[in-house]
């Protein structure tokens, strides 16, 4: 009984899973990294948002001049926004696509040309690359995430 | 041993899950479906907020006038956060849920009024409608969520 | 048939899948607690970005003035997006860590840290205490993430 349970639950045994496992961690580390990127450039640039956060700039106005707005951070909070907007229903879809039974090579397709389509769009936006570097990046992710929602539903209807 | 792998992935040809897969995916195409209505609105709004999306309509002062806000680009901004905040937890949660052997009546009923409550607080957000119909409509997707959570609790606590 | 079915998706039988099901169940919860909190403040200090939300208040200027920004609803949507940042990437690496067969008392350290953080941070960032209260209630939560997704890299390419 023990052994069965263990068994079930190591769903990372699974070829299409164990795939699944990996790019997901990927693109999940790589909009966490969103949050170093957007704290760097509020350290070097000195704009801040809470007025505890300048505290240690001194008193009074000192400090208030910090609570400001900089385009470098702006751009960095996009980036992290469109990632959540993107990568977290990839995920979602992606785990619901990973146990849907697809061949190793269409998931294995699916999973890295996401990934590789979100990390083109970072550098795409951060850079910023000339138009339509960033739309057509976000526009591959966009339809792969489709493609995937499409096995999905198909599987779990026909079924 | 490969057969019981296979089986155990296929969570798939579970009733439960089946109709948590259809559901998911359904909420988050729709949640999907934002950046293309907000994307909808930038350009027939003529509203950006990147200096390189605005290449294409001239140069200098001819492009920086289209870098300002819009009231339709930012309220379908508005509705994508919105479905971030509760669409993403009813995904995460719902999942649980599926997992802890609930009776399928009751999980196509917690399921169907989340979908069908979230599709219409798009439509009492974006049109708008009077309020209460948005604060309805999210309560109700809200309490669905909730409800979920509870379940998942009771399961996880006493089993 | 139906026996192996349900047994495989009665993940929730799993200690470790059990754990995790509590407390990703509970850190969902306290990111959905946001929209109370945010509701709350844009009730009691009448700030509102809607124009339909104010419709209540009367009519024309009468209640275009609760249009308005607020520095208290503006800090709770600041903890609200910080949770989906930072509890969406715990959720869905924690899942595929939860799977990936780890012992149960090192999950249990990951989860029951994560989820101590994230509540230390809510307060943090509330009250507000000075920092690095915030700033090191974030980075625990940050680098428990980080360790999971490191264990479920290494599960996915090793096994």
């Amino acid at each position: 009984r023990r052994g069965e349970m263990a068994k079930a639950t190591q769903l990372i045994n699974n070829e299409v899973f164990r795939a699944f496992a990996t790019y997901a961690a990927i693109v999940l580390l790589k909009m966490m990294l969103m949050s170093l990127i957007t704290a760097y450039f509020r350290m070097t640039r000195k704009a801040f948002v809470n007025p505890e956060d300048t505290a240690s700039f001194g008193k009074g106005e000192a400090a208030k001049k910090f609570l400001r707005t900089d385009s470098d951070v702006e751009r960095a909070r996009r980036v992290h926004l469109n990632d959540l907007e993107n990568i977290v229903p990839f995920v979602g879809i992606g785990l619901l696509y990973a146990l849907s039974g697809p061949e190793l090579s269409s998931a294995l397709l699916h999973f890295r040309i996401f990934t590789g389509a979100r990390i083109l769009h970072t550098f795409a936006y951060l850079i910023p690359l000339p138009q339509p570097s960033r739309g057509l990046s976000w526009a591959v992710g966009y339809a792969v995430t489709f493609s995937m929602a499409y096995n999905v539903l198909k599987a779990a209807w026909l079924l």
